[in-house]
């Protein structure tokens, strides 16, 4: 069977082997419910608590600071619209680069009496300091910055940006879905620097969909999204997905373990990378700023980021044009329209997201059959014009 | 190994083995992610929507109708508060033995300028045909019945209901969950009906935790719970579950295949077990209501339902006492209390839910070590007077 590279671990990524295993006993046979009291109940609360554990322990927070969700989607929502419901309206600001499942609940606000303010970054897709702190004057209640972009990987000063945040009177909250597992992530640190709340989601870590976290400082008062039984501290109700929480115990626990010894390989796998895209000629978005080890964003100008998408996927690579949660949007990236890159090159936008699995072997391929296809694809346009 | 019985089906049940086999090559190696445009990505969503029109078939909805949750108590929550938030604050009205996440999310929309009814019930369980139509006539904008209870198994006249509320122009939700596999659900007669929404969830029916849906009528706008990404038509966004998604499809279709065979073989080893706690002298609840066929619930005078059911576990058999989903409260049931049983006799219940894979033999077993059991604590009851 003909099976393409991978190379968009950022949309999601292949569940470990050691992750299935831990799952199956959870999955095959009888899973108790982690309410009921009985054997079955009790083995499954069992489970539950080993692996808040292991993703408290992954992240540096403490166990009873883990709030388990369906999805980093809903952590993020969770946040936003939880926390702005134990709040008076008032001033809310959110990067204008974050993922959609800020930026939506936030909107979603304003119905709600809150103004949200989106806040400015620079060419290399940082938050701007200096508008940052116009804002912060302004006493937001809630201030919102992901710890690192899906679509660029730009890394944000994140406890920096809390201090100010914190020192006004707002409330923080970090998106870390994707630098959990790319990079050092310790809530126990950030909280101190001011951070309030912190993301993740098993499947960008090598664990399976259906489970993910909002770390939580217990001074911060949210209400449940999802009411009901009780469960997650009265936080986040409805039967727990327990084998799916299992795995994403696991997945921590494999993530912070290999943080060390995957990161300098992934990124040395991209500046391979980087120095074929040079030689052809692509534009590389927020170079200037520190990323992930994993995440290369790049455009060729005149060539439609779907179409060579599109090409390449049938020429047997794998990967993404803009964030895979936005792409039902045709609109050029909202990340590198906030980074004032013109929606012309916008459109052309192609992301690499690395992962453990890929080889030097591999970005080589990929370099020649990009190559052959950007010129084809030149070409093409050069006929049409 | 020490397997004890399981009894508990209405908390969850052991996923089939034939739903696990569907899920693993979705679980196990590179699933992508369903909005990735390249062929893992595709593969994906192929496979949901497959399974998004297995789930619509077994309730007899339309493919389109169907929007994937992570559970049933995100399907309610999204329903009542979705629905709310597009609606001019009014009167809602949920019946007072609805599951905790129907009333909590009731009760949550009071903040926001609601006023909440509880449709009462009579002693067998049934919602108050009286007090409903009083309710009716001061026009709700949003009636929610659960179709079967998950304590008693008593089944409501929902169709009937619903038309009442149409009339009045409200819409009108039902609680599916413990219905769909134990007796027939079509959403297409019960929406001619006046139903414009139907929840359902996976863990109920042989399928996996993780995945549930909410089957929603067209015309009823609601509001995401979970914004962002635009996922679900826009009503409930984050990367999907894939391998919970089809696991669900295939449980729904199997709980349709099954069900003229499962429910009279439930039914007949319900009425074995009832004839036997009659000659224990214990009392049943909901007996005088057309109930689930799989379920039971009972209680002996000054027994303690907890401290029964502790025992059981121990001499090997696993059930509930009240709701798993509520069992963290030391409060008596909601739902006895609300069908006027006295608070005493309340906390003594105990809920026998069965399975497909239970067989007479479990039932005699279990008729034997309750016998003992009961007696055993009534001596001890009576020796501490
Ligand atoms: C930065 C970021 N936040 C949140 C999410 C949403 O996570 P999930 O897909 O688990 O809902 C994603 C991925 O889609 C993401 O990249
Ligand atoms: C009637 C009823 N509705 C909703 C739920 C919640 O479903 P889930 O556990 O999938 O969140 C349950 C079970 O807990 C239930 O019995």
């Amino acid at each position: 069977m003909f099976a393409p590279v991978y190379l968009d671990h950022n949309a999601t990524t292949a569940t470990d082997p050691v992750v299935v295993e831990a799952m199956l006993p959870y999955l095959s046979g009888l899973c108790g419910n982690a309410s009921s009291r009985h054997e079955y109940g009790r083995a499954a609360r069992r489970a539950i608590d080993e692996a808040r554990s292991k993703v408290a322990a992954a992240v540096g927070a403490h166990a009873s600071e883990v709030v388990f969700t369906s999805g980093g989607s809903e952590a993020n929502n969770l946040l936003i619209k939880g926390a702005a419901a134990c709040l008076k309206p008032g001033l809310l600001a959110v990067s204008a680069i974050e993922h959609p499942c800020v930026i939506r609940p936030a909107e979603q606000l304003r119905k709600r009496g809150w103004t949200l303010h989106k806040l400015a970054v620079d060419a290399a897709g940082r938050v701007d300091v200096a508008s940052f702190q116009a804002v912060i004057a302004e006493q937001p209640r809630i201030v919102s910055v992901m710890l690192a972009n899906n679509e660029t990987g730009v890394v944000q000063d994140v406890a920096s940006l809390a201090t100010q945040a914190g020192a006004a009177g707002a409330w923080f909250h970090t998106d870390a879905v994707q630098a959990v597992g790319k990079i050092a992530v310790d809530f126990r640190q950030l909280n101190a620097a001011g951070v309030n709340a912190l993301s993740l989601s098993a499947h960008k870590i090598g664990g399976p969909k259906g489970a993910a976290a909002l770390v939580l400082d217990k001074r911060l008062d949210i209400e449940p999204l999802i009411a009901g039984g009780g469960h997650e501290r009265g936080l986040r109700s409805g039967t727990e997905n327990v084998a799916a929480i299992v795995g994403f115990g696991v997945a921590c626990e494999l993530a912070a373990a290999r943080l060390a010894d995957v990161a300098p390989r992934l990124l040395a796998l991209r500046e391979r990378l980087e120095r074929g895209l040079f030689s052809l000629g692509a534009t590389l978005f927020g170079q200037a700023a520190e990323r992930l080890p994993n995440t290369l964003y790049f455009a060729f100008p005149d060539i439609d980021g779907e179409t060579l998408v599109g090409h390449l996927d049938r020429a047997g690579y794998a990967l993404a044009s803009g964030s895979a949660c936005s792409s039902a949007n045709p609109e050029p990236s909202h990340v590198l329209r906030a980074m004032g890159v013109e929606a012309e090159l916008a459109r052309g936008a192609l992301r690499v997201s690395l992962g453990a699995a890929n080889s030097a072997a591999e970005m080589d391929g990929f370099l020649v059959t990009l190559r052959a296809t950007v010129l084809r694809l030149q070409q093409l346009t050069a006929m049409a014009v």
